[in-house]
């Protein structure tokens, strides 16, 4: 058991905290210990781990006694709270939420983008936002080979990415308006935010709140994390956010212009069949593309469409979908924690 | 009864020939006469129009007799069949399909933009696709007092588009897969494609066939009938159009380029206040933002959204919503008659 750990779930009962759970399963992760932990009033959830039950229990400072790897997923003001006192105990804290992404001293990591920047953690690892992990992910080639200059993308995105209680919602007002009956949206497009829309059959242009510049906060964290996580301050970037009544699998329609400009569609789509975490899905003749519903339960990121723009020598447009809980959350944290093992840097 | 005209409507039954009778009644267009017609398939079908019930005949060269205007919606194979046989009779077509969009003698109007080639037809008068539709009454302001000349456009498009059976097999799929029961896509992304996909739950980067340069018809669509519509051949426009679980509605993110680089939103928002047209909703403030659920059955083009794009001094973003029934057919097709009177052109 030498190289097993002790790691701490801190979100367990929540959509993402069920993923981080499976892919811990479903890569075989060593560990020696497992500590299930939420908010007081998730706790006493009996959930199962390869076949054994496991307590839910409230996450608090002394919780972090002895943990390795703390997997955080309960949202801001809990990481906030607690990934201080864990990292205090020893733990190395991998944040999926929001609230350390854009410190200075914090490490924002997609593996196969800047594993190399784990190496500068003081404790904690942020774990990017969704919509910008898969697109890094699928970016990070081209930007290499042929260097990078602009992006513009617009998001298809799942309710789940706002939570279990967000995918209820959908669901059961879908159910509402194919009966005729009616209902009370509550929860989309952000539950702390004033008003709520209808979710099901609609399109909602807002994604977390609105900022000062007129962006919502889910289009900056786009715009400022791709920055960081690409070590490009003066890359450009713009997004707009959309809301859609499907449950998971995050898409996106994006525009970029490298810098050379004598590439071709030919020679992205060579790159993105060798590139790590990419899976092409790229033959219109064949109608073959990627969507979400085909992306869900998987871990890559499914890249199509790729075609040169008609315009711009330098310019192109692909379709990039992943499945949002996956590699936009659970299985980034988990696959950050295989490389902090990796690096021997736990 | 001396402004009355003898309308056909080709198409009557579909899902743009019922929204089409529906404007007529709603405009209160005055007409003295008329004729419902369809594919033999659903010849017979009695259909209501002001309180008086017709019944749809099968559409035939001859059924253009004494007709003043033929509003076409029943596909391309039957425009190009039938549209010049109701010329040859007199009448003026308006073809809402993509059959004489791109021809040179044949101008593709929407009255707020390009009104005035309607003095130019030969008998034929095509409307736009759909998407293109809201897209230009949303641009053309813009253009006209800061200039043009980058169009970047993602769609979010409404099933309905594909037809009353595209909507019916949106619903019968999601009812399937909220009660766990199996299914088999038929209709969607293109019913004479080979391939179908699951439309519910999901997003589809398909719309109309694939193209050889990689584009989809749908996109070559938008980018060919802005430049015409817009009288710009060297305007850069390019798009993606992906199909969503939306009976109706179509939303676009779209991202321009302005001539000028010392404009600012608020110009850009005071412009489209008074643009014929539009309704300016945009409030981030308060969450007011457009969506296709609350556009449906209405006649307006919605913007919100708009903002100047962070690094780029003459780019800007725009959320454009509209019912894809209504402006983006049976309305256009309206409006355009309503044109000729006006212009004293029938």
């Amino acid at each position: 058991m030498g190289r097993g750990l002790h790691v701490a779930v801190v979100g367990a009962t929540g959509a993402v905290g069920q993923q981080m759970l499976k892919t811990l399963e479903d890569r075989n992760f060593e560990l020696d210990k497992l500590t299930l932990l939420s908010s007081k009033r998730s706790a006493g959830t009996k959930l199962t781990f390869k076949g054994e039950e496991y307590t839910v229990e409230e996450a608090r400072p002394e919780s972090f006694e002895g943990v390795n790897i703390a997997l955080f997923s309960a949202g801001g003001s809990v990481s906030q709270a607690l990934a201080h006192e864990a990292v205090k105990r020893g733990a190395i804290v991998i944040d999926n939420t929001s609230a350390f992404r854009m410190d200075q001293n914090t490490p924002l990591v997609v593996p196969e983008v800047n594993e190399e920047d784990l190496h500068k953690h003081n404790g904690i690892i942020a774990n990017p936002n969704c919509s910008t992990i898969q697109m890094v992910v699928a970016l990070e080639p081209i930007r290499k080979a042929f260097g990078l200059n602009k992006i513009i993308v617009s998001t298809y995105q799942a309710v789940s990415g706002a939570g279990n209680e967000a995918v209820k919602e959908l669901y059961g007002q879908t159910e509402a308006i194919l009966n005729d009956k009616p209902f009370e949206p509550e929860i989309m497009p952000v539950k702390s935010d004033e008003k709520h829309y209808q979710i099901a059959f609609n399109a909602i242009p807002q994604i977390d709140k609105f900022q000062e510049n007129g962006f919502t906060f889910e289009e900056m964290k786009m715009i400022n994390e791709t920055k960081k996580i690409m070590h490009m301050p003066e890359l450009q970037v713009s997004a707009t956010c959309v809301r859609l009544p499907i449950a998971t699998g995050h898409s996106e329609s994006v525009y970029i212009e490298t810098d050379r400009d004598d590439v071709t569609a030919e020679d992205i789509k060579n790159l993105l069949k060798e590139a790590p975490g990419v899976v092409l899905q790229d033959d219109p003749a064949k109608q073959v593309y990627p969507m979400p519903a085909d992306a869900v339960g998987k871990r890559d990121v499914f890249v199509g469409r790729v075609r040169k723009d008609l315009d711009r020598p330098n310019g192109f447009h692909l379709w990039i979908v992943s499945d949002n809980l996956l590699k936009g959350a659970a299985w980034n944290s988990v696959q950050i924690a295989e490389s902090l093992k990796a690096l021997n840097l736990v």
